[in-house]
């Protein structure tokens, strides 16, 4: 059944965040997580981390509340493209190709079920380094900055979704990967309350969970990857240093084993930094792990109960929309 | 061109390393490198880390000399299997079907250009840990062992090849993936020395290296992963305070990245602990980045001199052949 | 005024820890915490870590509660131990000299302010390790273990008093050292709530907190040191693995710095493991750090509330009196 | 007869260091060691790493050529200065009283048997950080800077000596503390060929090693703490990012197990960033470790050769004189 899991999709490329305070947002991001501006236009700021390979991972948008604008996959190749727009076209959820991108050349919109906006190209600018940040070493896309908390690159995406269910069948039957894990509200219903998606080897580029205020395309938090557990432990003394809201960690999740540390950047997203450790998930057809409500009572892997603004805090704010 | 990169291979599966010594190559694996025996037949010994997912990574054969039995990969599907094993066919390097075998389902054996014994299968055993071994955490494979190394899975497997050009160009034309990163003599000529080749989103599953004394099929390392660099350098203590060969590290290579240490085990076969710290590939059109031999006089990340023993050390060594 | 500090206490030797079940808390030290057994006698164990240089660091003695024996000071010299002893003894809390010690020599033992029983001694018996337990390096009292967590060396005993003041004043004037942190009440009334002492260059040997239940003698907790914050974080996963009680953490200490991790072992004693990383008080005349209750509510460093079963649970439980 | 081993050292207080490029050294130290500058005069920049605690650590002094100006230890009393200045005074070595320092109170200069200028004192100014880099967190002298790698403190220094016997017997009998860990030329002869010297609880504050080119009053290195083993392996990025040569290192001493990172500053000295894990002697009548010359060929701790460079680069170099 499984045996042809559809592996058209390479990574979660970028986000587009939106600020209320788009300044700070920016300071947050290049003077706190080490990122650098890469292009700056009217309304946004584009900004990558140091080895990510593309004109940029990151937009920040200025808008009236926090949020998301949209998320966007990379295909793994044209065709690849071609086949996950015809896909999602049959659903009914497609806008249409937007021709004209700062980053990279056609994408293809459409709707998540919850209302969010997303959407998948090929076609892509790689970042180039020049005179004053390129590596000493070639495999490494610019140079370590040293500066702030230095994250690595784009990790994972996680969105608030009021129908769970619906979102999963739509991402698994379109976009393809493997629900590596998933919270359910029992054995006997498995009614999904939480699935989290592998479209690479990485255990997740995207994770959605219900979202108990019934909303619709809401956003929870965007994560970067540290190279070590030991700086995320340095980036916790570091938001500390600098007044930024830790919300929970650094500790070990339970489900994905993610070494995670959650703040919110001055706009009022949430943002993760985070370390897998060795962790990948080689195995093509691994078995879905799932969780209940009933086990997620035990808290984090080493016993951090979860944070309850863990379950309301999601942007915009209800008081927002 | 890049668009259609064939990705059949999920990962490299186990290897299997041949020693004079099993009795003493078993204590290594399980005393020092922490993994665990998970099946004896009379002439070798099963093994796994404790989140390798299959019934084995390592297999272990008494031999008269040391060297590699064998190497695995496995496919993506069912249909991924069936066309790598059409293409290799087509090669003439194919040897046929092995329907008996432990751990894993029919295998498609085949010789690579260099003549070392290889495989590939989707159909296998996958672990189950029992009332001993069964981890805390839902998505761990088996308990952390809390022994040795504690090495977490199978990363990657170096070999020595005779003609670097031959193998590259039917690894990639057969199985797949991409080659990430070439040694070449100079960037005129461009003749590979060394290829690292990478089939899912670790940046390497195999390497090979020129074999300087010209000789066929020799093994050069296999590697396991550890979860962090700390452990890379815990685990250079307890190679120090058991009397295991120290061959070079901990340091950073500069191709790759990744943080190795090098050691013989009592079989006399190189064994790499490494950790690639959060690097992985998730670019599908990843450019290979070629280093030529006068960089490479740099030495490694930080400077360290790249060991003599580095290029003419391999197993079996040729007095043995 | 501080410039005459006493500085004739070298360092917390020993803590003999109370424990109904002898046989399982023995198996928590030597299997879990890597700590291996140098003398055993009718009712106690003797253990000490890696890197403890003196017969033993800790000894386990069969009670019908949890809780602590006695604690034991090394003093600088056999005259600094002559000295501490004509100050204790004008205090009225001296018992006497203990001729007879497995493990070191003659001891003068004492009562705390609080009812404790501790003592002092020069003279002792150094470890001597064997064929077995040498390590590589001259500099390493005995081989690294490679066995679950490896604490390398006794750090701080932390100990609940009724009555913090007089046991701060009783151990400054009379041991010597310096309190390096302490909670009060408030900045005006400055009544002591905590104290942490140093006697070298560790910001703390010992440590008493006000016990919010009024007994007298209770037992704290006792630390262990681990080489890095990355082995604190392994060591969650063993105690999780093998069923450990994990009260609170990893986390960082706002006071003292420490990274911290605590669990409960079988006999119902709390005990830490922790590392400090590079910090030291190396300033002789060192102000101490007074935080008020109502600073303490901001939680540990990073925000972590502090777990309510910290102010209550002390061996032994008030039941058990 | 160690039973009254002089205590009246407190550590290492600061270093001159001469360089040709003072506008380079300090911008080595200000970006890429992350300290900060806390005075300027004609001559000489005066800087400290974050939790150094005194007004410098470090001052940086225009000159000719590379080298050190002097070295500063502050005693632990005003009493202990007096009596260690009574006892150098003896010895014929004393130079006298400098009343007027910046950073520190009267200090008493005197020579090392090899010539090197060193001084004394016990009154100092203990750094008050400001609005912008007051530390969240009460026990940190000042805010983490999040630039470059962070050092935390001074930990020592290094000296090349041409009579290592005459400097030995000086510094233990006139500044106390005890030889940790002597090279000797071998067993028989005990000729000292280096020493480290213990003041407090660190297990060196100062080294000294056997000139081999037989010159009087050289500098070797000086080195700076970081917090973990993770950030000197940072540290060794960050420095082959900026061009700056890395001798050698990352790696463990045999001696004394200081795991390091050896660099040269852009005026020529040597400057080794360190981490010594959770190791401290404690033992106040530890007995010295020898290691013979024959013994050292086997190379640091996992085997990496001692490189040439460091039995011949001190400052100033030969041609300089």
């Amino acid at each position: 059944m499984n045996q042809e899991t559809i592996w058209d999709i390479a990574h979660l490329a970028h986000v587009e965040i939106l600020t209320p305070k788009l300044e700070e947002s920016t300071r947050f991001f290049t003077d706190i997580l080490g990122m650098t501006i890469t292009e700056t236009t009217r309304d946004s700021v584009f900004l990558r981390a140091y080895d990510d390979y593309e004109h940029h991972s990151l937009q920040l948008t200025a808008h009236k509340h926090a949020g998301m604008g949209h998320y966007a996959w990379r295909a793994r190749s044209e065709a690849a493209l071609q086949r996950r727009v015809a896909a999602i076209e049959k659903t009914g959820l497609g806008i249409g190709w937007k021709q004209d991108n700062i980053g990279h050349g056609p994408a293809y919109r459409y709707f998540s079920p919850d209302g969010h906006t997303a959407e998948i190209y090929f076609d892509t600018v790689k970042y180039k380094s020049g005179a004053a940040d390129t590596s000493a070493l070639k495999n490494t896309i610019s140079k370590f900055p040293a500066r702030g908390i230095n994250v690595r690159r784009i990790d994972h995406l996680n969105l608030l979704s009021k129908d769970v269910r619906a979102f999963r069948d739509f991402q698994v039957g379109n976009l393809g990967g493997i629900v590596t894990e998933s919270i359910v509200d029992n054995l006997e219903d498995m009614n999904p309350k939480a699935a989290w998606f592998m479209v690479n080897s990485k255990s997740y580029d995207l994770a959605i969970t219900e979202d108990h205020l019934g909303l619709g395309g809401r956003f929870h938090h965007l994560t970067f990857a540290c190279n070590s557990r030991e700086e995320i432990l340095i980036a916790a003394d570091i938001f500390l240093e600098n007044g930024i809201f830790i919300e929970t960690g650094p500790h070990k999740h339970a489900i994905q084993q993610t070494f995670f540390l959650y703040v919110y950047e001055p706009g009022g997203n949430r943002i993760e930094v985070a370390n897998s450790t060795a962790r990948l998930i080689l195995d093509p057809d691994y078995a879905t792990i799932y969780w209940t409500i009933e086990e997620r009572k035990k808290g984090q892997a080493w016993g951090l109960a979860t944070i309850p603004s863990f379950h309301t805090h999601g942007t915009p704010m209800p008081e927002e929309l």
